[in-house]
């Protein structure tokens, strides 16, 4: 088997660690309530947000604009969506800081803090996520996301699926491409991990963009592990380790 | 206090977290034991091994050499003293590979610990130290180190005091420089950080290298804490909290 040799498992983190959807729209109905808010349906607002996030990217994949953190991206998108929405005079400029950290503190799927403290036994584990360093520590360390380290495209200064930041990964691990494992709910992203050498897990998640999600609802390749969840990983791999 | 807007601490990792001089002497002692080997002072041996270290990086920093991970300068050193205490060959290549893990396996000071997950609680924490990723991953997992993410040399290419390495964290951290803090055991690595903006905390360790020791024996500048250990920074930063 491919994943015998693996010493280190990365993990795509947004839709595959953490449910942006859910929690998004649970602190948004909570800041609603706070605010008097009603008639917005914080679950759209979630997926308008997050709508933003691959063209924002993507501008700076191309070169048009210089380095950009996913922290100003999310902020920069929240502007927008707040006046579309019809509620950005009800937001100060602090409420607005405060809401673009939503991004800082979403909750885990309920397999992963389980399936990653079991793989954590066994191998390094960290994220290498299209989110910031600053992002990616304080949701870990707000939901006890166990990271022996943290990669993210701040270090890089690339987003995913640039090839630079898989390669980039390994070998500041020290490793060979096929001692990387990489974990993610998008085929895309483990597309780039394979091209790069790494062996690749994909974790279904069909609901991540909610119920009408049309796309990575399924592998469509032959990953390495194809699995419902980070629980299902470690089964994997724990079978093979000790098989 | 200057004290107050900090946000996230930084530590020197060798010496200052933990103890590289005990630890390498009793993976010395161990190995010697297995192999039958008498006569080796592993005190003597462990501080001949970490001479290596500056002439070692002082070669990437000057430029003379290409971007070069402390694990390769520790193995380069290591072939170097395994001769000059004449028992290279009692080492097969396999054997020198471990030796130089030793590195990844040493051993924190009694306080690290217990002043590092009271310091968690308060403020992102991490290494910003010479040692690789793998290397302070390793470390912290081995030894239960509560790192919220990690600063290594490889993540900048640049090795402490160089400026960059400090710029570079500051900037990572999306923080301001007066909100990070960088903890040592060394001045010359506080007056650097120091020079970046960031505020800073000794922390004596008058026996990291032995009874002999002369430099970095006490704190030769104002520093914003002076402690004789990582208690004594949780400490005075908790109080600084609470103040």
């Amino acid at each position: 088997m491919k994943t015998k040799n693996v010493k280190a498992v990365l993990f795509d983190t947004f839709g595959t660690v953490v449910d942006w959807r859910g929690s998004i729209t649970r602190m948004g109905e909570q800041i609603a309530k706070k605010k008097g808010i009603k008639d917005i349906n914080w679950e759209t607002f979630a997926n308008a947000w997050r709508a933003g996030y691959k063209p924002g990217m993507a501008k700076v994949q191309s070169g048009e604009r210089p380095w950009t953190s996913i922290d100003v991206i999310h902020r920069e998108r929240l502007d927008q969506i707040l006046i579309d929405f019809g509620i950005a005079k009800m937001f100060t400029e602090k409420d607005k800081i405060d809401l673009t950290l939503f991004w800082h503190r979403l909750d885990p799927w309920p397999d992963s803090l389980p399936g990653l403290l079991r793989l954590k036994q066994l191998y390094l584990i960290g994220p290498l996520s299209n989110g910031s360093l600053p992002l990616l520590s304080s949701m870990a360390k707000r939901a006890g996301i166990p990271w022996d380290f943290i990669l993210s495209s701040d270090t890089f200064k690339a987003y995913k699926p640039d090839i630079k930041i898989y390669q980039g990964s390994i070998e500041l691990l020290g490793l060979k491409p096929g001692e990387v494992m990489m974990a993610a709910a998008h085929n895309d992203d483990l597309k780039a991990a394979r091209s790069a050498g790494m062996v690749t897990a994909y974790v279904n998640r069909p609901y991540e963009y909610g119920p009408g999600q049309s796309k990575d609802i399924e592998a469509t390749e032959d990953w390495e592990i194809i699995t419902d969840n980070i629980i299902g990983i470690a089964d994997a791999m724990g079978s093979f380790q000790n098989g």
